[in-house]
C-alpha cells in the first residue's frame, strides 16, 4: 500500500474583469467573473514543494487581463480563448478548465432614448459559460443560473405513492416556482455563442411557462428536451430546480376562507427551507459523453 | 441613578407572502416581504415578564395574511392599512412600522405574447415602503435599494486636498459605479403610489445617467433634487450610494497600454472591498422634520 | 421654499487590515474591518462638484493603514485614533465616525500545545465599536454581533393578549434562540477595553443562561441590566434579539409522539422566516444622552 | 437519434431539525441541516408526469424528523439509517444519498460551570456527512467545511516559472491563509464517528499548522498524507483549499517601512477576490475507487 496523490487542480478564482469598448461614443461594457484551473502534472508541488511547474495563479490573473485587451466577446468565445492559451502554455499542463460568469447590463433610457454610456445591471440571473481544454480537444458548455420563474397556475401534483410517512395531499392547481441552474454541452467550438445563448434561454423559458406541470421532473425533463429539439448543436442539458414551495396559507381560523374561486386574492406564504431539489440531465442518445467536460462543475448526477 | 428601560419596540420580520389575482385568467402576482413593529408602553414585559400588553409576533404575522386576502395593492398602500390596524388595535399600542420590500416579476414572453400566468423574477433591485403610524399621524417611506448603475465615462475626481496620505491620482475619466439606496417622504398619504414610485425611479435613473459626474456627493445632490423639484409631493430624499471601484488595470508589465485612445477595449479591475460609501439627504427647507417616520429605518445620518 | 443639503457623511467602507506582531517568536494577530465617515462641511462637494474639502476616501484608507503601523490594540483604542485624527486633519472636517470590526483568531494546539504562529478563526461572532469625534467630544460603543444562543427549557411564554388574528397556544417551556446583536456606550474614553469587553460579554452570556425567561422582551432588559449593574462605566446599552423560532415538531400522523417526557430526544424545527425580532435599549436615567454617539450605527430605535 | 432521460435524482434539501435530549437535567442538543436525494427509476416522472414512483420530498422531510425522534447521535450514523431506509423503501429506489451538516453548540458558562440546558453556537466551521446507499452498499464521506485557518510565518511561495504574465516577486516569508473543505472516504460503516471525526480533525489542524509550507499545494498533500497515516479505516481525503491573499501593504509612499524586522507590527490587506483556489485529492492505491460515493457532492476534480 502507498499513498498517492490523486486527481487535482489549481487556480485562480474569481477574476472581476469589466472591459468597455469606447470605440465609438456608444460604449459596449461586458462584465465578467473569470475562474481558471490548470490541470496536468503537478505531482512535485505536492510532494516536494517543488513549485518548478506551477504557473503562478498570480499569472492565470494577469493573462485573464491581457487577453481581455485584446477584446472579449462572448463569455464563450473567452473561455476557448483562455484555455487554449493556458493548455498550450506548457507542456506539462495538459488541461486547463476557465469558468465565466457574465452579468448583464442595460442602457438607462433618457427621455426614452438609450444612453450612450450609463448602464444599469438588472442582477439576479447570471449567464455562464464553462471552457475545458483537454489536450487538444475543447469542450465547451453554456448556462444560466438563478433564473427565477413562477407559474400561479397550470401545475398539479398527484398520484405519488403513500407511505407511512406521507401526509402532502394531492392537488391539481398549484403554485409552481423555481430558480434554474441549467447547462448544456455543444458539439462544436464554432458557434454564434451569443445567438444560441439567446435561442436557448427562450426555449427553457416559453417551455417552463407553456408546459402544464404534473410534476417538477416533467417541467425540466420538456424544457431539456425542447432545447435539444430546437438546437442540433446541443447534445445534453443537465439541470437543477429547487422547488420554491408556496404554501396556501389556512386562513380559517380568523374566519377566512382561501379559494380561487372568490373575487379575493389567493394568499400564500413563501417558504425558505426546507425545499425540493429537482436534478437531472436530457441528452442525445447517439453523441458520445465526455465527462471531462463536466470535471469541477458545480450540480449534480 | 436608577436603571430603566429606554426606547424599544418588537414584531414579526420577514413575512413572505405572495397573492394571487386570480378574477381573470391572466393572473396578477404580487410578492412581498413585510416586517411588522409595535410601539406603545410594553414596560411590563421587559421588567417583570408581563405580556398582558403583548400582541403576539405570531399574530402580526397573521394579520399580514389576513389583510392580503382583502386585497393588497401598492407596498405603501399595504403597510398603511397594516401600520393603522396595529396602531388602533389596543390603547397601549401607540405606534407601528411596516416595512415592506417588494419583489417585481414580469411576464414571460411566449410566441411574443405575455403569458396570463408564468412570470420571471428579475431579481437585484427591491422596491421599498416603510409606513409609520405614530398616533393618529402616518407617515409613509417609498424607496428602492440595489438599484446598481455604472456609467462607463462622463465621471471625473479632482480637485481634492492632499494630506500625508493622500496618493490618489486625479482624474477627468473614470468608471462610477454604485448601487443606489434611495428612500423619499411624502408629505401625502393619498397618492397614486405606484405611479409616483415609477416616476421618481426614472427620475433618479435619469439623472444618475445625465449629470457630468465631478464627484459622488455631487451626482447624489442632483439626483435627490431632480425628485424634489418634479414631485412636490416629496419633502425629503436620502441616499446612500457606496462607490464600488473599477481601476484601470495596469498591464504594463506585459508591454501592453490600457488607454482609452486605443481601438481595444480598456481593461478594468471591479474591486469589492473596501469601497467608498457616500451618504445625504436632500430636503425642503419649509417641510417641518419627521424623525419618527425615520425610526428603526437603517441608513444613515 | 428652497432645496437644501441635509445631513451627509462620506468615507471609506471595509478596510480589511491584518496586523501581525513579530516582535517574538510567539506572533500576535489582529484581524480588522475598519470603515470611516467624516462629517463637516461638504456642501460645495454636493452642489458644485467642488471636491476642495473631500479628503478622499482613499487617503482613509491610506490613513488606516499607516496608523495600524504603529500598533494596534484593541478595536476601540484604535477606533478613538483613527477618529481623532480624522476629525482633527482639516478644520472643516467636524466630526468622524469609525466603526471596527474585530475577528477573533485562536492558537491552534500542536500536541497539546498553543502554536507560536498558527490560528484559527471560530467565525460566527463579532465584537465591534463605534467610536465618534464630534468637535472635541469623543463617544465610544462597544458591542457584539452573531452571539448564537439558545436554551432547550427555562421558557415560557403565556399571558398574552388574544385579538381576532391570535392563534398562537401559550406555552410553559419552549426552546428560547437568538443571535444577539449588543452595543453598549461607555462613559469613558479611557478603560481598559478587552478586560471591560470580555467582562460584559460574560455578563451578556450568564444572565440569559441563567434568566428563567418569561419573553424574550424580559430576557434582553435582564441581560442589559446586568451590564449596567456591574459596570459603572457604561451608561447604556442597546440590544436588539431576533426570536428564532424553534416549532415542536407535530409527529401524529405517523403514530409518534413528541413529548418531553419520554425517553427520546424532543424533535424540533429551526424556522428561518419569519422571525419574532426584539429591539430595545436599557440606560441609568442620570446620564445625559449622546444621539451622536448612534448617529449612522445601524439598529433599533 | 432519440432524445433521453439521463443521471437524475430529486429530494428535500435543507430540513432543519434540532433534537433535545432532556431524559436527564442536563440536556443534550443536536442541531442539524438534512438533505435527502433518491436514485432509482423515475424515467415515467419526467417523460409522462406519472408520479406512481415519486415518494414525495415531502414524505423525506417528514421521514427525516420521524426517524430523529428515535435518536440522532452522530452525523455519519443518522445519515446511515436515513439511506438505508430510503433505499430499502421501494424496489424502484435502488440508491440514496443523504447530505448532513452538524453545528456545533457549547454550553455556556456560568460562574465557571458549564449550564445544564444553555448553549452558544461558535458559528463559522461545520461538520459535515454525505452516506450513500447503492442499492446494498453503503459509503461513508465525513468531512468539514469552512475550517478557517492562517499563519503567519513559516510559508515560502519560490521557484515557480515565469512566463510572459508573471510577475509575482518570489517570497520565503507570507501569510498563509485558508477555509478548508475536507472530505474523507471511510471502508467501514461501523465506526466510532465521533471519534473518528475528531482524531481526523485535529489531523488536519496540527499538520496545517506544522508544515513548513514551500506551496499550498504541499501543505494540502500533508494534511491528507497524515490523515492516511493515522487513520487505516480512511482509503481517500478530498481537500478544496482557496488561497485568502493577505498582502503585505506598501506604505513607503508616507515614509513608512512594513518589514518584519522592526518592533511594529507587520501589515497586510486582506483581499477577498480574486483567491487562488488548490484542490486535491490523497489516496490509498490499493483501495477500489468508489465514485458512487461521491456523486452529487459539490467539489472538484
Amino acid at each position: 500500500m502507498a499513498i498517492v496523490l490523486g486527481p487535482n487542480q489549481y487556480g485562480k478564482a474569481e477574476v472581476r474583469v469589466v472591459a468597455v469598448d469606447r470605440s465609438s461614443p456608444r460604449h459596449e461594457l461586458v462584465d465578467l467573473n473569470v475562474s481558471s484551473s490548470l490541470r496536468g502534472d503537478f505531482a512535485a508541488a505536492h510532494t516536494d514543494g517543488d513549485n518548478a511547474h506551477v504557473l503562478t495563479t498570480d499569472a492565470q490573473k494577469n493573462t485573464v487581463f491581457a487577453l481581455a485587451r485584446d477584446g472579449v466577446g462572448s463569455p464563450e468565445a473567452f473561455g476557448l480563448r483562455l484555455a487554449r492559451h493556458f493548455a498550450g502554455s506548457y507542456d506539462w499542463i495538459t488541461g486547463a478548465r476557465v469558468a465565466v460568469e457574465s452579468y448583464g447590463w442595460e442602457r438607462i433610457a433618457v427621455g426614452g432614448q438609450p444612453h450612450e454610456h450609463a448602464f444599469r445591471r438588472p442582477g439576479g440571473e447570471v449567464r455562464t459559460a464553462v471552457v475545458t481544454a483537454d489536450g487538444d480537444d475543447v469542450h465547451v458548455l453554456a448556462g444560466l443560473s438563478d433564473l427565477v420563474v413562477l407559474k400561479t397556475t397550470g401545475s398539479e401534483f398527484r398520484g405519488f405513492p403513500r407511505d407511512r410517512y406521507t401526509t402532502l395531499a394531492e392537488t391539481r392547481d398549484r403554485v409552481l416556482a423555481t430558480a434554474v441552474t441549467a447547462r448544456w454541452r455543444y458539439t462544436s467550438a464554432g458557434l454564434d455563442w451569443d445567438a444560441t445563448f439567446a435561442g436557448v434561454r427562450t426555449t427553457l423559458l416559453e417551455t417552463f411557462a407553456a408546459t402544464h406541470s404534473l410534476a417538477l421532473q416533467q417541467t425540466l425533463y420538456a424544457m431539456g428536451e425542447a432545447v435539444l429539439e430546437r438546437f442540433g448543436d446541443v447534445a445534453e442539458v443537465r439541470m437543477s430546480m429547487p422547488n420554491r414551495h408556496h404554501f396556501l396559507q389556512d386562513l380559517s381560523a380568523y374566519g377566512l376562507d382561501n379559494t380561487p374561486a372568490s373575487g379575493s386574492p389567493v394568499v400564500y406564504h413563501a417558504d425558505d427551507r426546507p425545499y425540493g431539489l429537482i436534478e437531472g440531465a436530457v441528452l442525445r442518445d447517439d453523441v458520445p459523453p465526455a465527462e471531462v467536460a463536466w470535471l469541477g462543475t458545480p450540480g449534480f448526477c
